[in-house]
């Protein structure tokens, strides 16, 4: 039997063209991925059309080629200088909507810089005036607090010289927990700031890269004073769902349309025009910067089994803990004492591994105890913003971080939480 | 002033009594709670009708009683025995569906047991005859893996000797991952065990104790052989789902319908009969008992700024690990070389705290990596069932963990996983 490198070749094809494979059982349809050094020497790895590699076996194969492909347009940013419409810039700083498919190992790589994600988006054309700034080419679980310091240093420096709106390409992961770091950073701005990103890599015919970033725009164009993450709103390729920053997650591992906001509907959702949806607050004169974050604070997931000793491990030498606690923001009893003489410590801050609704700690006896041991009730706040907002304070507010963990400084608490 | 103590009595009220209190500014009606040692000497807490806790302070207050408190029927549990019926076993763990408001703090306390309970439902009269056992009285979150252990022994012993459904009221912090550790515990089950509890105490007007428990019985008289959780479908008092125990999440702190299946739609409904939506195991012939779990298994949430000292210290020690990874499975790079160290010395699974949707290591180079080091790919199980069948997997089946935590053992992983 050929290689599969052979037996591609024999049939004409090279990696990337879109061929059907049928064997004995079956018939597949997809691209050609590069053979990488998992795959076995008589297995031909094909992207499927949902996005999803397999490997199949050649042996009884037959191959056709269905078409050939495409050249992707790696030239440099088109510059187009359309005096009716308004400027943005897009801020790259990696992930999926910045990547394709990589030649050596068949997997998503980020590679294509912000400039090159600009040209493969023409509808962007009729929307802005597009200025594209690579600032980093990272996947997003790569991200740190110094990235977060690194974006919001860029977007203050052009807000304040180039006086227009931001789009922000980032990998979905943590893009919620960018976004955050930005509101908690950027707590007035002058212009808006959107973050995007795909599910899918923009060289493949599914991407949801365009839309999203059509929608970005168009968002970055409106006057919306709050950090926001534009994205697909339903599975559909037709509308963008504009979320507030601090109260958004990332809820799917997969789909299109896999952010939400636990506690809140979108703000907004854009198709041709934008139809908001909820009041927000408008930009403000001036872009104000607080950059920088404490890395060295924790997060406790309570569970049933979580002991003493795990509680010193993961709180020794931190300078504040979120914990993710259960219902409306409990721990086990046995841990009651020793949270509390770490709460005299060092802040600790109780949010609900729910995720919808919010902590309460007057409805249980362990939760009252709590509160009186001086842990901060941090109410709808999603866990991971609650991390990020902690970070923060740490670093610009260390003797306030009680006394804020529970205020609403920029959105990412619902006002009404008190008596819901 | 008069203290609020003698401020209602002076009214001629009582702790318990339903009232008005009008303020110059607002006015407020709810059941008078006692005083507790965090409330001021002027303040009268209330119970809302929403069922949360607020102080008023008395100055210039004006009291009405609406209605005076209802005194409880907790005689013993009520003998019938009718022929026409089948029978099951309620199983009383404690948790809110077992607690009232408690006269110490105000606040709610796990308190009345199993056969208090099923007297204040009338209606289970007409659904079976009911056998109450109190087994504990625990607010949830107290749950630890010995109690999963005696639950299940206990679960064993009534199916064998009683050959009936047994329906266990449990507190909804932690009734998920309970749920979880008796699927694994209990392969095979001869008579149903289903789940039920209340985000209300039973003892208020509003409270959900009743119809869940109404639909967690007819759910026990079922031919279901799966561990599943009863609780209300949606906020109206009409309907209760049915889910698989563990695919299944508390996912808001206090709303009724707070448990959802973030990959899957209810097994079944039940208003007057149970309409089934889904196709699911039948009961076995026998119960079969693989009871307990070694307690010594870690859960790492991924996010911006975790460290290698952080995983060495949250690790260390472990029998094993799972991860709450970002998106279809990720860790910051940086943390490559150390996941694979201790996945080499331990088991370390991947899960997504995306909640929905499955991981996929194949698709993005950093997944790739993990797997090649020997991380186990948990597929679409949620981080909290990865935690308990880790724990029962390392007590029972310690040299096969790596292989069987990407297999679907009872339901807790979809068998559509691979090819989303």
């Amino acid at each position: 039997m050929p290689t599969a490198e052979k037996f591609i070749q024999d049939n004409g094809a090279e990696v990337h063209d879109k061929v059907r494979i049928e064997t004995e059982t079956l018939t597949y349809e997809g691209l050609i991925l590069p053979k990488h050094k998992f795959s076995g020497e008589h297995i031909i790895m094909i992207k499927l059309d949902n996005g999803y590699n397999i490997g199949v076996s050649m042996e009884g194969a037959k191959m056709t080629i269905l078409s050939k492909a495409k050249q992707t347009d790696y030239s440099p940013v088109r510059k187009i200088n359309n005096e009716n419409l308004g400027n943005i810039t897009i801020l790259g700083t990696g992930g999926t909507i910045a990547s394709f498919v990589d030649y050596k190992t068949g997997a998503v790589s980020p590679a294509i810089t912000a400039e090159q994600l600009v040209n493969s988006v023409k509808s962007l054309d009729e929307i802005a005036n597009i200025n594209a700034i690579p600032l980093f080419s990272l996947a997003s679980e790569d991200m740190n607090p110094s990235h977060w310091e690194d974006i919001a240093k860029k977007v203050k420096e052009i807000h304040d010289s180039k006086k227009h709106g931001i789009v922000i390409a980032h990998g979905t992961d943590t893009m919620a927990y960018s976004a955050a770091a930005l509101s908690f950073q950027l707590p007035e701005i002058a212009h808006p700031i959107v973050f995007t990103g795909s599910q899918r890599s923009p060289d493949r015919p599914s991407s949801d890269a365009h839309l999203n970033l059509a929608g970005a725009a168009k968002t970055a164009m409106s006057d919306i004073g709050e950090v926001c993450i534009a994205m697909h709103e339903t599975t559909n390729d037709k509308t963008v769902a504009i979320w507030r920053g601090n109260r958004t997650r990332k809820s799917h591992t997969s789909k299109r349309d896999a952010f939400t906001s636990p506690n809140e509907l979108p703000l907004g959702i854009v198709s041709k025009n934008i139809e908001w949806k909820q009041k927000y607050k408008p930009t403000s004169k001036e872009t104000i910067l607080e950059a920088g974050f404490d890395n060295n604070i924790g997060m406790v997931w309570s569970h049933p089994g979580l002991n003493e000793e795990d509680w010193q491990k993961m709180t020794s030498g931190k300078n504040g803990i979120v914990i993710a606690g259960t219902g409306l923001g409990h721990i086990k009893s046995e841990l009651l004492d020793i949270v509390g003489k770490t709460a005299k410590d060092i802040p600790v801050a109780m949010t609900s591994q729910c995720l919808s609704g919010t902590t309460n700690l007057n409805v249980y006896r362990n939760g009252r105890e709590l509160s009186e041991k001086g842990v901060i009730e941090a109410y709808d706040i999603l866990p991971e913003t609650a991390l990020v907002k902690m970070m923060w304070l740490s670093k610009h507010r260390p003797n306030r971080i009680r006394e804020l963990m529970g205020e609403n400084l920029v959105g990412e608490i619902s006002n009404s939480r008190k008596m819901k």
